[in-house]
């Protein structure tokens, strides 16, 4: 409850920040799937600290480890598939203060209120350490979707602060020009620029937040459980689960709610090979909560890191006034390495429901 | 699978649009809870169609029928709750066209390639009156959330078309206040711009979204299971299952993007009785995925109703292409109606995570 | 929680004996399975009480309704299906003294203790007469089964209290053979006698159980979700949620362990069409906890009806020793009835793992 | 899907026979409960291969490392616990033949059936060695059970093929006169006579079944989830989930069915507390699939044990007729070491349940 995610495909992460370490058992994969760990340990690599001067600058080789669930270190059994990261390079002394100030906006005193108890050092579960077994075993669904049904995910930053990339076409994109710069957006003027802004907020000792924007590429078509596991629904806690996000768009989103509905509409189009086709995709490639075939569209919209070097109000265990600056390495600002944790969530949510639509609809 | 939600508070809606009827169960209610038949029909007086001129003129009386799990008719006995409401007023005969020619933006033709089949008319489970099974389960989760922790979860219009309400205070708008108008937005004066163009856009055969806004006062602290099942994610997932919905934000949302973490965090302040205080409500209630107590905000983006009158380019289910022009009596604006429904839905978040958390966290 | 059974195959009963009706909603069955409601009705009469003179006299039409999910009456939709059956010749006369003594061996003073509150009268939802939705549930299952795998699931009753059917062949018994008598045993000089004892312990004012024994032919091969969700161990669980229950084996059951392992292995033998083929079939159809082909064979135990007419001691509600005679009409002996109820469940299993298989296995 | 057991207090299990390891995470653990890594320690121990001369000679140490979800290693944090156990002693070699001949009555057959693939050796997911996992995180629900209402659960070997023990008194066996003995009977006689005949059958390269009996003494009154998850049926569904089960049984059991209702029937008594009492026990502590407070008695069958080193006939992975003599390091007899995994099963299906009954009836 709380740490498990999916109704087949479905995932169960653990671990702490410190601690033996953090991990991920993916359940329901389907046998006889190609797995490729070195694929999964890319993923991880676009994930983890210390790749670039604007993210922290903690190592941690964050190197996977396949406990289960593979014959030959290369093909599904079907049966659960285990992996553990080991935690390294921990100076639990860097966080001694924060054990007793509770960081404003942070998880601290959350977790404190509703546990009674919490990890001593380095934000337990609420830190995006977490994220690894998400990521992980999202590259196991990325790869189960392209082998089944030739689907694509995608992410990218869209805006840094107030700095955004208008120009890209979520139709065309590539990973390359993702990858092509350290804040991974796709449009490299507007990525320089970016940058810039991330060390110049850094050097004050704040942060800032931004907008990412995922698209899933030749989806298969009806997946989606409605009423309630709409696609557009799973996705959305999907990426709202992810630390620091404030909010969720498919399509048109907020701007959408501007126009009319003649405005709005997606015509459909004849097609020759009998796939739905749409003029516009304003629906962002889900019609009630089904795919329509079309490419699915998303933003998600995350805050300013919370632990800056700055100092703050705030107060202690104790309730008595204080003040805090955060004494660890954080990241200035988070999107660079939540671009792959977005893709992973996405891909989780479409591998789920390949399969329960499969269980569903496939019998004759 | 779809068409139940939640874990320990559970609900499985059913009924298409045209057909027996319509319902609900709601699953693991505590018992012994002092049950208002009265109070569950009166939120569905608000959700039902025909009740002002600018919805549906359909005429649906929406009666619920109680069959079991009350003694009495008012105190639960910890049993299955069942509620139907019977279908009346039924004219297939509008929906005729629509059964061949797939309507742009809606759910006919996703629900076609999903299941191989469709309901013949009206919308089926796509249809705005599968909420009905949402809202009376959602007003059974309300009274469960006021009886044992004093909650209170109120909803309005903020925006219709580009017409928003800027001054509504979300800490002391009352239920009065909404209930003052038609369209449902506290700022009367607003209220009367946002019913005139309604008005006008109904007139021209077209339709318009919006923004509905959601505040939980006094929630209880500690809600919210991380990593998966924050309490921002299952409330995303919650209204996003909503029809029509395109985007969800909680607390400062997207535009907190454009603030700096100094400028975004929300100090904690000292306080008497020992719960969180903060200075600012950035986080909108949540924080690290758990409510802090602090008031839960959170803003839905619905988009303008699909069906309309005016004549649309679409393909029938031959897939060749053809107009279609809606004859159904249908809302030019769902905002009015959807305000009950967001708050079922976040109404139903809250009760299963209270019991979650009493399920984990109260035995010592 | 508590009251839905399945994963894929999902359905949540309700309702008390009294109170305005029973009911279940089956959801995720695949869409366009053909389906003769006359054939879910007929399941229910093989049910429902007063059908003979060794069931309870009660009359009950138990007439289904089905509120949604199908096209024209006959084709499913994908979508929840909601039966209903009304409550009618209540006479909570019967239950008066009940409510006051605790039955012994019923679930009166548990439902108090768990809940601190109960339904007045008849038991409420640990009365038989829960269990028409699962029978209801499980005729949808069933036609499932058989239109996508050609799977029966036949049930009869083996014992009465030390009466003994020994020549029953599970390969070969029909439906026929079982409803040729009121008793349900395919062995009729067998039968002839359990009828005549059920009579006779009846006048007693007595009550007496047995052991009902049920086969599945022509199962999918691949059913089965080992570690914990082996198909035996969910026959195990649905089987012992039935009212009355006391035991379940499988295949050579408890027998089985008093042979050495050389008697007990079941040889495989060569097959022409490489489906597996055993010499004996002492695992009851499952292996690893996964359906090898051969018949799935499992045996149930009831113990004698708790309500009897005869005098017996108990407590009341305030903890005071009293005595208690039931005057309610009650069947003397619950097999008769429960073969339906047996093979509902076993339908239930099935079907669910169909689709999980089917959503895990089958993509390329 | 499969690898996961409970609601709230919820494991899922991982790791094949041969292969990195085996584990499991326990998620929805309350936290705060002082826990001893010993005693999980100490019961794997009680499970583990090479104990005794009557069990396999394989010598494996089971080590278990706690990965996460304690503070300081001795209390929890509330988050997911993994534990691992690392792989030794490897000798695949031994199970080479058994690539390709199908072993009689054990999972090759039907595990390449299911998932088209498998563990090349040692019976991956279906070996004994998966139960590690299950035996830690009962060790964990055990200490739950303990501090939270003084439960206690202890299973021991009532009979070996056909040596019964007839004396044991479950309200008064302790853990001592279980553990007396290598073969876990409490009646030291009779335990004596079961090890002489598992030695004659293991001499003979054959195998033996038999019987364990399990008591939970004070348990929580009101546990169990009616309809469904009667408590009675989800004690089924866990240990008819261990491997080599073959029958279940609730007190009075199927020998319970030769008794009248008057016979049956367990008056309840007066009590000075208030706490149900009854004359005799043949509900088995649980009455309408809640628990009552009295022992809660079961048992479950034991087939011998599948792999044997006599000769038999069987059929290769080709599906041709061939003969196999198991020469993997096997039990002769399961039940000794499956003791542990029973009462871990109970224990696992009594911590979720507390959790359900703590979420859903503990508000007021």
């Amino acid at each position: 409850m709380g740490s498990s995610f999916g109704d087949l495909f479905r995932i169960s992460t653990f671990g702490e920040s410190h601690g033996g370490g953090v991990g991920v058992i993916v359940e329901g994969c389907p046998p006889r799937l190609n797995l490729s760990v070195e694929s999964i340990q890319a993923e991880l690599d676009r994930r983890k600290p210390g790749q670039s001067h604007i993210t922290t600058p903690r190592k941690e080789a964050d190197q996977v480890q396949v406990l289960s669930g593979l014959l030959d270190g290369e093909t599904t059994l079907g049966t659960p598939i285990a992996m553990v990261v080991r935690n390294k390079d921990q100076r639990p002394g860097d966080y001694k203060d924060m054990a007793v100030a509770f960081r404003p906006s942070h998880a601290d005193a959350t977790y404190q209120a509703k546990y009674g108890i919490q990890a001593r050092s380095g934000g337990g579960r609420a830190s995006a350490r977490e994220t690894i077994g998400r990521v992980a075993a999202g590259a196991i669904a990325k790869q189960l979707l392209k082998q089944a049904a030739g689907t694509e995910i995608l992410a990218w930053v869209k805006r840094i602060h107030n700095i955004e990339a208008s120009g890209i076409d979520p139709q065309r994109v590539q990973l390359s020009d993702v990858e092509a710069n350290i804040v991974r957006c796709p449009e490299s003027a507007v990525a320089e620029r970016m940058v810039e802004r991330i060390e110049a907020i850094g050097r004050e000792g704040d942060s800032c937040g931004g907008v990412i924007e995922c698209v899933v590429r030749h989806p298969a078509v009806g997946l989606g459980m409605p009423v309630f596991d709409k696609l557009e629904a799973d996705l959305a806690k999907a990426v709202m689960s992810l630390p620091a996000t404030k909010g969720f768009e498919i399509g048109s989103g907020f701007d959408g709610t501007l126009l009319k509905g003649s405005e709005h509409n997606d015509a459909f189009l004849p097609s020759d090979d009998g796939r739905l086709k749409t003029a516009t995709n304003n629906s962002g490639g889900i019609q009630g909560g089904i795919s329509n075939g079309e490419p699915i569209v998303i933003r998600v919209a995350f805050k300013p890191t919370a632990t800056i070097r700055k100092e703050q109000q705030t107060i202690d265990s104790d309730g008595k006034a204080t003040t805090l600056a955060g004494k660890g390495r954080h990241d200035p600002c988070v999107l660079p390495r939540a671009v792959p944790m977005v893709e992973a969530m996405v891909a989780l949510v479409l591998a789920d429901h390949l399969l329960r639509q499969q269980g569903q609809c496939s019998l004759w």
